[in-house]
């Protein structure tokens, strides 16, 4: 078995599910590679030293430009704030090394573009984790589109809801809340939570050509963790917008974290001529899907239990009925890439793929302050 | 239009949901035959009259026997409590009178067989009010059985649960509490509950042998509305058994007043080899249905959203995805009555076929008692 | 008891569902007034005859100015097409008639004007057939906002799905197919279902300042059954929009007969600060409702099965348990007009909710054109 | 960090599910103990050799008693069909090692007595694998009965429905077969499934004093691959008991492997005088809370998704709303036995509880004999 060295720069929640992956990916794979727990690299070496620990990391590195610098690393794992994507999956494609960088892939469109135009002059494989497109459930929604069960699609929706901020006494900023400061995140449920449902729905359905959208912050000062004084708070803490497809169908996409009752609620439905899905985070292993050519009286929505081993990635977990969770997406899509690097050729949501999101979420900014319809750049 | 006059024996709940399917049934079914209100009988004068008047019926009796004599009263319709159905159904057949009984037919299997015995004499048509039968979804179940889609089956179970009586200061007997008293209801849940079970489940699925049973009073005594007194309860509060069909199929049953959270939670299902059903009265509207035909990966419980106008009854009403309630069921069963007059061949469920029903709660109360499996009187 | 004397305009699938109610009303309410059938009025005396002969209605008309004529009718109910509301309405207005009127009100906002001044000059009782304000469920959340249970809200978001359009071979016009025909619908679903959606969000959070919008019409031409001719589909069949309410609150809506797998989806949820609301028309008879300040670790949204006797309307009907279905929130309507009658106090929806509903609908059709967020305009 | 060495027998299914639980709860879990994977044990040294290389354990064995007799084992993990638990567990227990047992914990109840009267005598830690205890949600509903909220229990009900045996083609016997093979596996569904059911409804609600039953194998004879011959089917197929527990509460139990529809449908209710509540396992990130006490008008059933940081073992995992799956319960319970060792205290289930469990599918099997109730032993 081939080993391939990971370097994980981040030891947060993204640090974590990543970790996590990297662990168990050939205890359920058969798989040419398997990775090896190189470094973590964070600024601070005590943390960094506990997350080694924990996760079996061989060494550590409180410089990410150390930790590109070695030999030993063949991947560079990036599980750092939106702000500092860009700098490191640049210097690490200068330095040939492959990517896998958290979503999403830069603050913005032209961050991004850097990033892709390193990636290509580096010939180095990446990879964006926006892992929802890797539960199983999604992926057959992905697969019964392929096959064209749904025909001609004429509408797609879907919304992230959340609750966690509606308390006036968060603070924005620092290790767990630096999704609050735009500074660091960029943009507030935007980039968080709406970059997914956009990366899912360009998968499904192709990509966007127009949008019109609003967004709200809610909450205009909280106090920040880091300078100790209220601040004004520069993110969106909703977003919601309507879109026109490529392919003719119209879209309602929303986030927000105002949603009371919800915590993580990212569904997407999607309507064809002949066939409709729907898919819900909260029960990710189920999807629901109707067809029109069922027989009259029985046509009904139906609640597929994705657990059984003709669906995609199960045959490799536990027997029908029994489900996996959230941190399994993430394994798949280590296993997708480890199978890529064998086949030579890495499976998606490239870097151009997060570019192409990151359009959108530029235009959705862009339309919130012009209150027009904007035009979405394309990738040439 | 041909006329049929209505004497109505009772004015409680069943008194309200027979009126009202008397009068509206022509209005959605195009039928030879019209309910007249002709007369409510009633012991308090008053409350007779005033019933009448709400409901529109012609006259009041306050001797049932004199509402049976009456020549211009077509159909006796029995909605008094359980201990008066044999004395009153029994004269009416005597006298003629096509019969409509609410449910349990009888205070027992020997009562009932009197019954039965007596319509059969006089040949005059009858009916009992087991009305879940003309729940479209349940009636669609019916359809997709006896269409073989199920094909054979293994497993039937049912419940009936509610929790209305779970304060110890609720009395007995009285208006809206007879059921509670065993003189008058007979029973408690087994024949009030459970008989709406059986009689679906005999429907869909053939006779039941053998039974083996527990019942269970869990407020021992209870002060009684009549007497004043607090005295001892003598119906079951809960009644559960286990039962095997002729067609080889293993069951169970259950009901109980004293399942918190539930108001009127009639459910079965039914698992036969390729197909199963699942119906529940809190969502009546709906069948869930799975079909092991569908090809694998789209495999799931379908949710039919009974309102289509190929569903049974349904292109009678609104149009699609508007939904009908509870007391449509009792119209659906008038309408079924009177297509079954101009035919010549009324539709179940006979006098008879309560008859069933009671020798199966027979045996089910017999066995809570013996604490044997007991086997369930056949009709000849 | 008093009688109020009706005269029917229309009757199609709403003549049906208005006659229901009246029929019905004062056999579950309570009710100083008892409807009369008067009359009912049709252009083809032959279906007019058929249809009183039906619903009991006492004689027929084929001309609505002669129905008004008559002194023995004390209100007219228009459930004809949407083109012929104004000059009716407005008729029975200076005639000094009651008036109840399907929606929307009008073909558009100054269309309505005129409505409304007609019934403020006349000083008649008016109302709108905006019934689903009287679902029980529906009239609970508004309870429970006015109680303040959800504080502050955030986001509010309405769908209203169908599918029953896909097909190309349905013709527009004509009797069932009236809603295709811009001329006589004045526009597609967002008179027909956003209408709907725009009412009931008012009437829970208050008004809309700003929209923004598209719409889509996916098939082009339709044989037109009145002309034999294919002819260019006038109306929208699918209409979104983000909207801005009075309150800060951020709101999507969205309605399309494109939706495959749905009948008549029409959902509403609503966010605030403290709890959230959904329901959904397909289970009518439930209310989803999350509080944040339930106890943490037993916190969830609650299925609340609205058939108490404590919720709106439900002491009215049956026992807990058993629901009622789409035709009772008509019944519901005309209960509360009588009882508003006996009051002096009509109570909405007014031609005035009506009028502000169209405001909303020409600013969305508005928008749809402009691609630019527009402003609703106000009721002075 | 103490290291504890595992020493696995079996290397199938629930070999997977162990090994995964040693190698994954130092990622999650602070704990003074490290499972270390000392050596799997396997008739089939290639078999062996593989499993070890997959998930990382340092040698292998073929002879079971080879491994109880290595000092460098701490822990004997069984994971080996039912049948040879027995003589397993007792060897180990004079050898003095500590004995994690797959469930059922023998064949019957006087095997099962002798297991634990020798981890008695050698005073071993010791746990049976029924881990859906360790499910949060079940955790929780522990919590909650526990705490007092739901009251006097009236009626508890559990079902375990599969349908994966209902092909005739399906042989019995042999690697993933064993299952249907009665010398193997003592019994059918009833120690297989049944017994889950038993284990956490004693945990919830107490001992249970006395069942009546029935079995049935609806598939008389099967292919047995050791053979190659077609021999008499042994095990029940399904089975069904009524119950009575200690407390008073009544219950009904159902497993079966011929519900279509259904892939490991393990469902448990039960009903207090103040609350109920549900689980599921197909969707087991879910509980279902009904509190009478809440306010009337919004009281229902709660759907807690149990992902917050609150709910059991869910501060160690991800973020609310993020979900785990069917794996971790069995890391959980490593977790709870590492910390017991800690703390001196084993927490259950114990080889106790495991007899306390067989004793229950004992009177279970023999009344489905006697075809009478059939009191439970208890342990003294």
């Amino acid at each position: 078995m081939k080993k391939l060295n990971i370097g994980l720069v981040g030891y947060g929640f993204m640090g974590r599910t990543h970790s996590n992956a990297f662990t168990q990916v050939n205890n359920f794979f058969d798989l040419e590679y398997r990775p090896v727990l190189k470094a973590v690299c964070a600024r601070d070496a005590e943390k960094a030293r506990a997350f080694a620990t924990k996760w079996g990391y061989e060494s550590i590195e409180t410089d990410w430009r150390k930790l590109i610098e070695r030999d030993d690393i063949d991947v560079i794992d990036i599980a750092a704030p939106n702000n500092v994507h860009a700098e490191i999956a640049i210097a690490a494609a200068k330095a040939g090394k492959m990517i896998l960088c958290e979503k999403p892939l830069a603050l913005n469109g032209p961050e991004a573009e850097k990033m892709v135009a390193a990636v290509t002059k580096a010939k180095v494989p990446n990879m964006v984790w926006y892992n929802y497109r890797r539960v199983p459930a999604v992926t057959l929604a992905k697969q019964l589109i392929d096959e064209g069960r749904l025909g001609k699609i004429f509408h797609y929706r879907a919304k992230f809801l959340q609750d966690w901020t509606i308390s006036k006494d968060l603070p924005q900023g620092g290790a767990g809340l630096w999704r609050l400061d735009a500074k660091v995140a960029g943009s507030g449920v935007t980039g968080d939570l709406l970059a997914h449902c956009i990366d899912t729905a360009m998968w499904l359905n192709g990509s966007i050509d127009t949008v019109t959208a609003t967004t709200e912050t809610f909450i205009k000062e909280r106090k920040h963790t880091l300078t100790g004084k209220v601040e004004k708070v520069g993110i969106d803490d909703a977003s919601l917008f309507l879109a026109r497809f490529s392919n003719g169908s119209l879209a309602t996409f929303e986030s927000t974290r105002y949603a009371r009752g919800h915590k993580a609620l990212y569904t997407f439905e999607i309507n064809g001529e002949h066939a409709s899905i729907f898919w819900d985070l909260h029960d990710l292993h189920r999807l629901q899907y109707f067809d029109h050519r069922d027989q009259g009286a029985v046509r009904g929505w139906r609640s597929l239990h994705i657990t059984d081993s003709d669906h995609p990635y199960m045959k490799n977990w536990w027997v029908p009925g029994l489900q996996i969770g959230y941190a399994e997406t993430f394994i798949h899509q280590v296993a997708d890439f480890l199978q890529g690097l064998s086949k030579g050729k890495i499976p998606g949501p490239s870097f151009k793929d997060g570019l192409a999101t990151d359009y959108v979420t530029d235009a959705v900014l862009k339309s919130a302050k012009t209150r027009r319809w904007e035009k979405v750049k394309k990738i040439k």
